[in-house]
């Protein structure tokens, strides 16, 4: 497994971020490739959830993923497990991608031939949020061992998602960690996140998170 | 509990933050008051643990506490909760602190009565680790659920810690977390990183980590 290819993606040169982003945009509406950007802090089972997910739909949807990391290639060479294509980019040290810097990396993944493009971004739940990649969606995984109070203290996140999964559920019962408030917080920031409450470990609640992706990428390319 | 006092830390101007973290160091070594940089995740247990480690050390230390978040007091009002002296330090949206920032803080907690000033920094294994605080020691908690293979991700964060805390190992029987593997890695960072075992929440391992500190304080001082 450790012929994962690693890519070092270098700091962008652009100014304006979000004109970047748009362009990317326009490129992959024009490939029909659906940019999925995934957030989290680290460890909190960002691609254990992308397994699953790519074992559901790796049938039905062309999918290639794009690991950021500081360093290592373990979450790359996990991916590559599934049999989709699977490549790590290196930040240089840097805490979240910007547009320019998925581009590098979409360009070494090669997107025309795939229907859904995933984006690992660095475990962080604060820089990561402040630039626009160029996805179509943004999703964020927060796990029940990191708290309920997570929606006040790292509103921004919360704010950028489209969805939430709420991972981990299968050890709810070792922590003090208030479902209905977590949710009541999360909308606070953002009334029309979606949420879905999952065990990627165990599979748990899993389905609909899929469906609603799937439908996603679908309506997308339509 | 909504009287803490919360200070809008600005970003700072100082072009070289090493010196200015060595200008704090001087003075807080003249004034004789300890300050320890806490580092970790989001939702590692960094506010649990300094309780513990509040309420075993306030009888014998002067004891102070800045939390460090994005928005929010949750933290600081839980800390004033042990009756030391606790202010919430709002970032601005930044994703650590620098000396300047910290020492903004610091002026605010007021440190010539305290032998220990504590720095909970924002949740965030990237920024904080690349800006000296000014702190004599750092510290990070990892806790079990985050998994084994974080010194491999962000290897600098374990780097300039003088002091590793996994925490959370009540939770061990319902994660794949393998104690000996997070230890290697680690010391493989950092050959001299002081390594502690502790559940925050029971009080399990918590005595070797506060009698450690409490040896660091007692020599800084003497």
């Amino acid at each position: 497994m450790d012929d994962v290819r690693i890519i070092e993606i270098k700091e962008s040169i652009f100014a304006d971020n979000d004109k970047e982003a748009d362009r990317i945009r326009e490129r992959l509406k024009k490939e029909k490739t659906f940019l999925l950007n995934v957030m989290s802090s680290p460890g909190s089972g960002k691609t254990t959830t992308l397994i699953r997910t790519i074992d559901a739909l790796k049938d039905q949807l062309r999918i290639g993923v794009m690991e950021a990391d500081i360093d290592s290639s373990v979450d790359a060479e996990k991916i590559a497990g599934t049999g989709v294509k699977s490549i790590q980019l290196h930040t240089g040290g840097m805490c979240h991608l910007d547009a320019g810097m998925t581009e590098q990396g979409l360009n070494e993944l090669g997107t025309e031939e795939l229907d859904l493009a995933i984006l690992e971004n660095v475990g962080n739940l604060v820089c990561p949020a402040e630039f626009d990649t160029g996805a179509v969606k943004n999703v964020m995984i927060l796990s029940v061992p990191e708290g309920h109070d997570k929606p006040l203290k790292y509103p921004l996140i919360f704010t950028v998602c489209d969805a939430l999964i709420i991972n981990k559920i299968d050890v709810l019962p070792y922590f003090d960690f208030d479902m209905e408030k977590v949710v009541e917080y999360a909308h606070m920031r953002n009334p029309k996140l979606e949420v879905f409450k999952v065990s990627a470990k165990t599979g748990e609640g899993m389905e609909a998170w899929i469906q609603w992706l799937k439908t996603q990428v679908e309506a997308f390319k339509a």
